[in-house]
């Protein structure tokens, strides 16, 4: 450990922009015997470099949970030089000829070695899609939450506005999950009414306590289907208790949109 | 044969507005031995009515090609009275819980007997899309086709003009099709460049020879890559020659967006 941390200053930090769909992941993180993002993701690194190769996401992403925007990061040896843009350019496209097709590589940089995926990130953006109509969609089964009876789309909006701004989500936090602090603050929290009974509710916040954001959305639609009050959004946040919020929405309608960084750190230029 | 003839007057013909994933079937037209479409189709509306059901559709759509908007036609036997609107829609959610998940039914209606899903038909309208970036996405590719190259958006906008209105489509016809007319009088033909290299290329007619589509998308992004010039798409349309055009672009670009007919018919209020 010291003599790592001793050599810190001279690591090779590179920055991965991926997307994976949830289906084919047990979630992001290592979990023994399943596979997941993090342990595809590092297969393919480990085989290109020819020495074991740690992966730190931005966050963690549940089992059939997908992103669009999900960042990573991982360090080169010390011993190594940095790579040159060309060798970036080089390995992005290895790195998406190993893994399977429900992962890609956006983009990869070489990052400064102060930056850390999951440290350093100020913003987490996700985006719910609701399909509200009253037949299921066989092209929309994947991606959205289906949910036939008509929705007050007034109400979920007006409710969803009360999560704006610096709250504690203890009662938006499933009850077995990890004791991490539950403030957070959330400068977006929108729901958008496209066409056809497409839904998308968009929420972004400095960061989000275990399964917030499908509790957030379960939520709105028990508010959305006359079961409890547009009020009942202000007086969970008063309180902290789990029993005072809707049921956690399932997984497929979830995607992490985008993971965002102060400007300083100027990663990905798409 | 004449005997059902006879009888045609006292038919009472419903109309299905009907999405499907291309993944799943073998195109949407009988084939025996592998699932299609009307296959699919056929066997849900036959175990409700309890005897043989035909479905007619707009037209065929390919192994892969997916439809948002495909509309068929059935007849129910004469000596039944027609449906009530609460008989139609519970007949709609029996049947959107008997056929596979690629399959679904997003509307239902009596309609009138001179209606004919493929003959009444005034226009067809499709929805190509495609991926235009160096790297390969999870998240679309089910959806879209890939192509890594850079393409001259410009140099295919322009060429796609040259689509509109009424012209001999013989060369952008698979040669091994069948011989039907391919005049087509083409109303719509437009490249939407919509964000990150998503691209949609939208086209509407009056109706499509084989594989039409999927030519005319060959050939433009034959052109955006500079393999042909812009102006290589009047002349294949000035002569009926398969060699004056690209490559059939692959099935799972393709979407079926919508069938029009004409507005008396009144069919499906969504």
């Amino acid at each position: 450990m010291s003599s790592s941390e001793a050599l810190s200053k001279e690591k090779n930090r590179i920055a991965l922009l991926i997307e994976y769909t949830g289906k084919k992941f047990h979630g992001s993180q290592y979990q023994e015997g399943v596979l997941t993002v993090q342990q595809e993701l590092e297969r393919a690194l480990t085989i290109l470099w020819g020495e074991p190769v740690r992966a730190i996401f931005s966050g963690r992403t549940d089992t059939g949970v997908s992103a669009r925007g999900q960042v990573v990061h991982v360090d080169l040896p010390a011993f190594r030089p940095p790579l040159s843009e060309p060798e970036i350019f080089d390995l992005l496209w290895r790195v998406n000829g190993i893994v399977i097709k429900e992962l890609s590589v956006v983009s990869m940089v070489n990052a400064p070695e102060n930056f850390h995926a999951r440290y350093s990130a100020c913003e987490r953006e996700y985006v719910y899609r609701i399909l509200n109509r009253s037949q299921r969609s066989s092209l929309l089964k994947d991606t959205h939450y289906f949910v036939r009876q008509p929705l007050d789309l007034k109400a979920m909006s007006c409710a969803a506005q009360a999560l704006l701004g610096e709250h504690d989500f203890g009662s938006f936090k499933s009850s077995n999950s990890d004791t991490s602090a539950s403030i957070c603050r959330v400068r977006r929290a929108e729901l958008l009414n496209l066409r056809e009974g497409q839904l998308e509710f968009w929420i972004a916040a400095d960061h989000f306590v275990y399964n917030m954001v499908r509790i957030i959305v379960g939520t709105l639609i028990d508010i959305g289907l006359g079961k409890r009050g547009v009020e009942s959004v202000s007086e969970a946040l008063a309180k902290q208790d789990r029993a005072l919020t809707g049921p956690t929405a399932p997984p497929w309608g979830l995607t992490l949109n985008a993971v965002r960084y102060p400007d300083h750190f100027r990663l990905f230029q798409l």
